[in-house]
């Protein structure tokens, strides 16, 4: 039995080739500073609906990439397979979810568009390099995510509630992350809020609607940023008849560095 | 008969009642410190080529808004019809230019969807600010543009080549243009290229494809930025049956002031 490398040094086709041949794991850690994306493949039909729904929700939802229909195959990583290639999936059917496979070769749809939407794991090396600690890696945990109150601006039918993703974060710290993240805007750039949960319609931060509760240390603020996972929030409220999406923090690795996607 | 007050002091809405009742004008100048946007507007069934073409070359072609079908309204000015508020349109069909009216409600289709597109006007006035000079604001002519050898990703049926703003800049505040304009990735961001024109495919800096020709001072380096008018050549070559867009520099004054695309 081979051993595996850290994950966090292998190139991002190794990481992919590990996945493909059915490690199926979270991606949080793995091929260090190369971005990560979210996938959410529709219908060709459905596609204008996503991707406007992408263009006006661009904080939640900033497209890194579109798929010609039918293509398994990304200009984020050439030779990479958008099939295979995620360590897990999900598959929905009129908005529901019906299966969280390794591998969707066998579901794929000559009429699928896939969407590659830019993910928070990009900017957190920005904040860990400005001092930023992250609390949820240094537990072990993925970051918590929560439903708002805050309605996306509707694109044909394709609706929804904006989803957040939350760290607790220094007081004295806020002011760097949103500075760092905000010079990322293709990856949703500068916190949404700062503080109270109640002002997003979040009850309680302890019971986040995806990921792992995080607890902060004594002086933390939660931050809150738009998150990827917002088109799957759309989908399960949208109902398309049918969808393929990466399963949350089960990301797609890219061939693209972090860096790439910061400004100024 | 009323004397007009000085166009760049006008509140958007000012400028565009202007431009409804008949106005037909240039728009640089008019409105200081507002945003102005490409209109370019086509069939539904042509609307997720467009947007797919946007979000693939998002330097020439930054959306800043889409419409439902058949609307002339925009969130980027509320109250504002795009039949009428922009002072200067074109009529294509087959990708031929038929017609250069300053009002389109008579050839309105109920199926035209709205792009507004991103204006390099939006980032003179950071360029100004950090003291880099504007050659052709000062010879009081439009800004010189050219068709380059480059062409898009395409998307679909659109397809064509990058259009480019140029701008003489002096050799020594080249950095300063380059930083400035990239903090405003949302209006074209930094530059393509600077320097060798031929680098572009472009023959002759005196004879632009559209605009005027401008004169730089001795030591300055011509500077070329990705331009909203690309979508323009890509509809003369992809050839919808049918499309209005603004005439080159009659632009739409929204809203929204330009400090709003900065980031960092």
């Amino acid at each position: 039995m081979t051993t595996i490398s850290d994950p966090a040094t292998l190139d991002p086709a190794a990481a992919r080739g590990l996945f493909r041949a059915g490690t199926a794991v979270p991606t949080a850690g793995w091929a260090s500073g190369y971005t990560q994306a979210n996938l959410i493949a529709v219908p060709a039909d459905w596609a204008y609906d996503v991707l406007l729904f992408a263009q006006r929700n661009p904080k939640p939802c900033p497209v890194l990439d579109v798929t010609d229909p039918g293509s398994p195959a990304t200009v984020l990583a050439p030779g990479a397979d958008l099939r295979t290639d995620i360590p897990r999936y999900r598959v929905w059917r009129d908005g529901e979810l019906v299966d969280e496979p390794a591998d969707v070769t066998g579901v794929w749809r000559d009429d699928l568009v896939a969407f590659l939407i830019g993910c928070s794991f990009s900017f957190e090396w920005a904040l860990l390099a400005a001092g930023v600690p992250l609390r949820h890696v240094d537990q072990g945990r993925n970051v918590a995510m929560y439903l708002t109150d805050r309605e996306c601006r509707p694109a044909g039918r394709v609706h929804g509630p904006m989803v957040v993703s939350m760290r607790m974060v220094p007081t004295d710290l806020v002011d760097t992350a949103v500075r760092e993240s905000g010079r990322m805007p293709a990856v949703h750039g500068a916190p949404v809020h700062v503080g109270d949960p109640a002002a997003l319609g979040i009850a309680d931060l302890d019971r986040p609607d995806f990921g792992d509760p995080v607890v902060g240390e004594p002086g933390d603020v939660p931050v809150f940023w738009a998150c990827g996972v917002t088109p799957q929030a759309a989908l399960m409220a949208s109902r398309p008849p049918f969808a393929i999406t990466h399963a949350p923090g089960y990301m797609f690795v890219t061939d693209v560095r972090d860096e790439e996607y910061r400004v100024g």
